[in-house]
Formats: structure tokens, C-alpha cells, sequence
């Protein structure tokens, strides 16, 4: 099937985009709404994109009522979130998060999430995720009527001790196994992992 | 492990941020040499962003010697790109492509990558990726010295005929298994998938 963008709806390729652009890491971000209660939703239109300095992307659409979306707008105002990594153990309640939880509902709360005061930032993190990065609001791009692209300067990170060996910052393969995005409801799990030879040989 | 960014070197945060943030998707960007011969290189921090426009983001940094990679130089002066999706039957050429070639040198042509003319850009696309959108520079964001953000717009949609039911343009689940990217030379398949049930339970 071949066809110009132009031919399809916003629905329709949103369907196709999300189905075939797989699979996609989730940051699963906390943030901090005026009253002190934390909003929790994960994103998969989301990745890391800098090392130096440490920016991470994520995409935010209106809720499907138009609203701008609680996690956009906390953002936006206090230019401070927390991305969290979800693994096995976490991933359902992490789906769970992504319902339509009225903006007074702490997420947090409704799931029974364990929270962690953060280092650098005011919004907590997910005291048993693998990974959590503390961000702050770097820029902001428009993309269209309906999303906004935020960068993030992600300024301290948190490692689960088993996830990491601290001697050598090496990752620990065998207790990190973090849950992928795929479309709708569906998710990949990561265990099913390879090595292909270095594509670029030593030359000596 | 709870550490400033600012504390680590970017070698060290480059690998965090690869190992903690996955599955990523890959972009296998195919693009044009002024010779006319055909580049192509796979990149992670990678994702699609919008689907009204369709939007795609790809951040492409310098290479080990220090200059800028071909696929960054061929987009800014072409203005123009293909991302293609790899699934299990290209992965391992996939890889290959990610290796050290000269400018000169078509990886398409070293790996034996059979490619097709695009619809609506000049470079084109990989023959038998399950998925290919071509894509048209949108905007380009500088992330630090080493890195910058590149978001095209996909103007066409190509996708293998075996993957799409064309009547209801869902994905065929059992004929489209593509490759997820964690860190130095691993992937994971996406074989290993599941369901939770709808977050939004309907309220009727």
C-alpha cells in the first residue's frame, strides 16, 4: 500500500504511525499539580536524543475532550518532571496510569504507586523504577494544532542498585527488563535479546 | 546510584541513557550523495511525534573523528529522506549499515540492499521494508556541539503488502516482527507480546 499522508485522516494515521514505528520506549512521567497532588502518565511518542547535555523528547497531544493534557500543563508551568523507565514488575500498574484520571486524582494515589522525594526538582520519582531522570524544561517546539514537542535537560538520574554494577556503570542485563510500546493496548516485553557482530571491525 | 548529570562525562551518560531508555525504535534513513549514490545508516534516538502532520524526529551527532556523519550533511542539503522500519528478514543488514563506511561508498551497494524509487522525494526507499515514510526537512533544532535534532515531515506512506489489510488499514500482527535497539551491538525481537486490558474502561 502506497499513499500520500495528505490521503489519510489525523485518526488514521496516528493508527498506522503507532502500529509501524515499534517499539517505542516509555517515559513514564511524574509531575506536580498546583494543589501538591502528583500526576503520573506514561508517553511513547518519547526518547532520549542528547547526551551533551542530557535532553530527552516527548511528544503530549490534547485529551481527546480538547483539554490540554494535566502533564503538559504541569510542565509548562513549573518546567519540572520526572521520566521514569518502567520494567516487568511495574508495567501494569504504569498502564493503568494512562487512564482518564480526573486532574484532582492523584494517579499516584488511585494505583498505590510508592513515590521518592526528588534530588534537583520539586515532582517526585517511582521509588522501584529502574531508572528516573530528573528534568527540567529546555524548549519547546509547536508541531500543530494538537501536540506540543517538549525537550527536556534531564539533570540528575536515579539507577535501581541491581540495575546498575557501580564500579563499571555497566548495565545489569539480568535484572532489567523494560517494557516496550506497541499500539492500543499492547506491549513487547525485552527479554528476547541478540548480538549481531561489531558492524565496524577493528582495522589492527 | 543517584548522580548529577553534570558529575559524569558524556561518554558515560551516552551510555546510561542507551542501556536505561529502551526499546528503542530504529530509523534507517536512506539518503542521496550529491554522486547520486545511495546512503544508509540506522538511527535510535529516533521516534515518530505527530501525526497531524505526520512528523518524525532523528538525532543525528558527529562522527568518532569528528565530522559530520553523510546522512546529517545529505538531509540539509537535500532537504529530503526516507525512514524505513527493519523487521527480522533485514535486521542483521540493517546492522551492517551502521558501520564505518567511506562517503564514497554506497552501503546499499556494499550490503547488497535491493532499494526502489520514492513517490514524492529523490532518495529511495529500502524494497523490502515492511514500512517506509518519505520525509521532507521540517525544522532542525541544535542540541548542544556534538548533536542536532532533525523533524521531518512524512508526505508518503509506503507499506509491504503483507503487513496492512488494506480494507481496515490494521496491522497484520503476525506478519510484521521488527527489531527494537538497546545498546553497543543488542536488539531485542518483538515477538514476546501482550495486553492489558483498556485502561478507560467505558463508563456505559
Amino acid at each position: 500500500m502506497h499513499i500520500p499522508s495528505r490521503d489519510l485522516t489525523a485518526a488514521q494515521r496516528y493508527k498506522l504511525l503507532c502500529g509501524l514505528v515499534v517499539p517505542r520506549p516509555i517515559g513514564w512521567i511524574t509531575t506536580l499539580e498546583p494543589s501538591g497532588s502528583v500526576n503520573v502518565a506514561p508517553f511513547s511518542f518519547f526518547n532520549v536524543v542528547s547526551e551533551d547535555p542530557v535532553l530527552v523528547i516527548v511528544s503530549i497531544n490534547r485529551r481527546n475532550d480538547g483539554r490540554i493534557k494535566d502533564t503538559l500543563r504541569n510542565i509548562e508551568r513549573a518546567q519540572e518532571w520526572v521520566v521514569n523507565i518502567a520494567d516487568e514488575p511495574l508495567a501494569e500498574v504504569m498502564h493503568k496510569t494512562s487512564g482518564d484520571f480526573p486532574s484532582e486524582v492523584s494517579e499516584a494515589t488511585a494505583v498505590g504507586l510508592e513515590l521518592e522525594p526528588s534530588a534537583e526538582v520539586a515532582p517526585p520519582r517511582i521509588k522501584k523504577a529502574p531508572f528516573s531522570l530528573e528534568c527540567r524544561l529546555w524548549r519547546e517546539v509547536e508541531l500543530g494544532p494538537e501536540r506540543r514537542l517538549v525537550i527536556g535537560e534531564g539533570v540528575h538520574m536515579h539507577m535501581r542498585d541491581d540495575v546498575i554494577d557501580p564500579a563499571t556503570m555497566r548495565i545489569r542485563e539480568d535484572s532489567f527488563f523494560p517494557v516496550g510500546r506497541l499500539y492500543g493496548d499492547r506491549y513487547c516485553w525485552t527479554r528476547d535479546r541478540f548480538t549481531f557482530p561489531p558492524a565496524n571491525p577493528p582495522k589492527y
